[in-house]
């Protein structure tokens, strides 16, 4: 956490992640901008200013940005599942608007850009469990290839210009303000349906494993690398531990005391077996650790879509 | 080298390393294509059918492309200078137009993808010399970037596809029909300028270490990855020497017996120190091992442009 106060941008800012980190900077005393073509929660946004504007439009992305010093980016226009529908489509919106992000932010002076990459896709079918930084980057899907050009611009753009930067490498979050929507985020997707006693189509036969963390915990990450003064630019961020979809289910139907409906589909040809990340770097270098049990976390998930959002 | 005869389309196939290519595998039987917008030595093709056209014309490439088994994909629009004055566009003309290439490859039920990537750059200033296949790679260009995005682009096709395809990471190729344009090939520009008696501008103050590998065993391993049935897909290319420019330079003055006049220049923030190749993978997997000596290389070099060409 910064002991001073920064004015940041947060591109993305009407989604989950976003919505949830510019509360808490707003919180935390922050000067903040949130900047996004919607937001979904239009109230949880009160103490910050909104600014509408489409990513892809580098007029309005410079006129955003101003004179902020951080600007978070958490804009990523496809999901693992579309990108691969539109590879050409996918890294016109995501990696060459990030291009023009880039350009302006070492034009207006940015400080530091800090990026939200994917834990989850960007190794692939890694070999080595929990997975470190440092493990080969082969991703099966051209979402995972389009936030790893993303990192290679930022790390060049460091190195040419001086622009600032941190990435991490998110696993799979939850939390309130998460919404089912284009296929991703399956527990919001399952705690949606339960609470309406409708029936889940879930793809694969329920064993791959993820590395569920709660948003807060991932707000904590990106609040600590706001200032972080270390040579290290990558951080994994998530729980340590792997949950098979399975035992998410069981817990959720734990927590419920009821039996999910779910409709088993063929698994996608997308999703890697297990993901686990490795989180000993941040734990180390910005001393983050994540502070939520999972049980603690669904709850509040629970909680948050009982109380009718 | 491939025991049976094959249907070639070569991308590029009009520049340095395309020529070369050609020629050989028209020579080995093969049925060759050159593909490309314009040929510098069309007498040099006269085994070859050449066919015109843009690589980012995507019916023009699916023409061309029709029923060819392997494809040789040399293409890049961009030199690692020129790259980061325009990121966006050498995206688009590299990575995107690859994409096509990929779609229409696996349309056309192409066999094979052989790609010429950059041993130069991909690694960046990488700390372990000679660098291994498996170093990190940390370009500080864009053109570097966007090769690996199309290396990452080739490994999701073959894992969703089955389009199979090897890249060759090449370090600095010098020999015959290169000519100096863009900026590239120091050894065509030290000897095209010494020749005339001209004066040539150098970028540094010659100490940069390169490992410079003749045309013919670049070649030799492009033809060696046609067929080569092993699990891995990358494989650098190069002399395993490194030579500071000032040793080439040095070379070169004693094959002419004359001393090169020579303008230094500040040292290019593209520039990496030092860029040496470990070879060891493609010795122990294809069997293959330059087998040019550098002052051979040179004089061969050298004995093509006295030739008038």
């Amino acid at each position: 956490m910064t002991a001073r106060r920064s004015s940041c941008i947060v591109l993305g800012g009407g989604g989950f992640l976003g919505v949830n980190l510019c509360r808490r900077l707003a919180s935390a005393g922050h000067r903040v901008r949130a900047f996004g073509r919607r937001c979904l929660f239009p109230e949880a946004l009160d103490q910050v200013e909104w600014y509408q504007g489409d990513f892809c439009d580098a007029t309005a992305l410079a006129a955003a940005i101003e004179t902020y010093e951080i600007v978070f980016h958490l804009l990523h226009a496809t999901t693992p599942q579309s990108a691969n529908l539109d590879m050409a489509g996918d890294l016109q919106q995501n990696v060459v608007s990030t291009l023009a992000l880039l350009d302006i932010s070492r034009r207006l002076g940015v400080k530091r850009i800090v990026f939200v990459s994917s834990g989850g896709t960007i190794y692939g079918s890694c070999k080595q469990i929990p997975t470190l930084e440092t493990a080969p980057t082969e991703p099966i899907t051209a979402y995972g290839v389009g936030k790893l050009a993303i990192e290679k611009y930022l790390a060049m753009y460091e190195h040419h210009y001086g622009l600032q930067h941190r990435i991490l490498r998110v696993a799979n979050p939850f939390g309130p303000f998460q919404v089912p929507i284009k296929n991703q985020g399956v527990i919001a997707a399952l705690i949606s349906r339960a609470i309406k006693n409708e029936t889940i189509e879930i793809w694969g036969d329920g064993s791959v494993v993820r590395d569920y963390i709660f948003v807060d915990d991932v707000i904590a990450a990106l609040q600590s690398v706001m200032s972080d003064q270390s040579d290290m630019r990558i951080f994994n961020i998530g729980s340590g531990c792997g949950r098979s979809l399975l035992e998410v289910i069981g817990s959720i139907e734990t927590l419920l005391n009821m039996e999910l409906k779910i409709e088993w589909r063929r698994s996608r040809p997308v999703d890697v077996p297990v993901s686990i990340l490795s989180i000993e770097r941040a734990k180390t270098v910005l001393g983050w650790a994540p502070s939520t049990p999972f049980k603690v976390g669904l709850q509040r998930t629970l909680d948050w879509w009982k109380s009718g959002k």
